[in-house]
């Protein structure tokens, strides 16, 4: 068995964006040849996160960035918002979580019809959102 | 070292509920054979979830239900509703997330005391439920 | 390829704590020699979870605890206070979660800049919470 590496880069346009990132990933899954393992997706930031949702309607996005906001409302006398003005971004990226792990089965991810991944832009706009494609076999 | 794949089907009954879904993992577990590793627990579907929490009182998934059902609001005017009407669903799997790792140690999960794991529906009730079991030995 | 666990324990002091557990796995990771792989944090408590945040501003954690206060209000009518009086506890490890999955690199945790792992208290002051760090290599 053996562990393969791969990362990209994402730039963000909005403080706030859901971005789908499936076709790079796996794209990187094809070069790897790997057929059979697990895919662990990871974003090394603080203020970014990792999902897996719906990717037919493109408001899903929407509709999770709009229910984040309710859940953690921006500036709520944060105390970190005293250094970097961005804890909100911070707590978000908290609830989501930075990486999920998806099993591979035949040269593919086991993604659902409904799923796809995205990173979750908390913080942006961000020229280098980096994404690490980890890849056993 | 490999990487053995299972799955199985679960039936929900309800718009929103939490089935224990631990012993057919452990019984699949048990027939791979696997005594150390990792075993990754996958639900291929947008408006699921997998969660770990306490077992021995039932009434911890009828908490984590409504605590969700007050985080994310039924019906609070997302877009995605005029589509499918289940944008809470999405909302509420994106929180939760699709799959959760956790170490095999001597055949076992290693499974706190008050641990077990369930599969959280948020738009049932569905007759096939999907659960991947991704074992890495 | 080798899968090593390994654990160690952590005394908390608050109700609610988050405390940075990064220099115990790192140094865990470097005595198992493992230099490419992945590293599974698992808490195997039901009312403490994983996360992965800044670790510069220690408020980062206050605010963490803050929102997930105002996200599930304690003794808010959940059935479990009943018999445990800590049912937000669990629903709040149910949102964080039990693990994290990182990548390994050149012997190190991909972490990124502005990341650690962190330990999420719930129900403490506990003298034992147990971490797990499955390290696959």
């Amino acid at each position: 068995m053996a562990c393969v590496h791969k990362s990209f880069v994402v730039q963000t346009n909005a403080h706030n964006e859901v971005i789908d990132i499936t076709p790079t990933v796996e794209d990187l899954l094809a070069t790897s040849g790997v057929k059979q393992g697990q895919c662990t997706v990871y974003t090394p930031h603080a203020t970014a996160a990792i999902t897996i949702n719906e990717n037919a309607d493109p408001n899903i996005g929407v509709d999770l960035i709009a229910a984040l906001k309710k859940c953690v409302v921006e500036h709520d006398n944060w105390l970190h918002d005293r250094i970097d003005n961005n804890a909100a971004a911070h707590i978000k990226a908290a609830i989501i979580g930075p990486s999920v792990t998806i099993p591979i089965n035949k040269g593919k991810l086991t993604l659902g019809t409904w799923q796809n991944l995205f990173l979750c832009e908390f913080d942006g706009p961000r020229q280098r959102r980096q994404v690490l494609v980890s890849i056993l076999s």
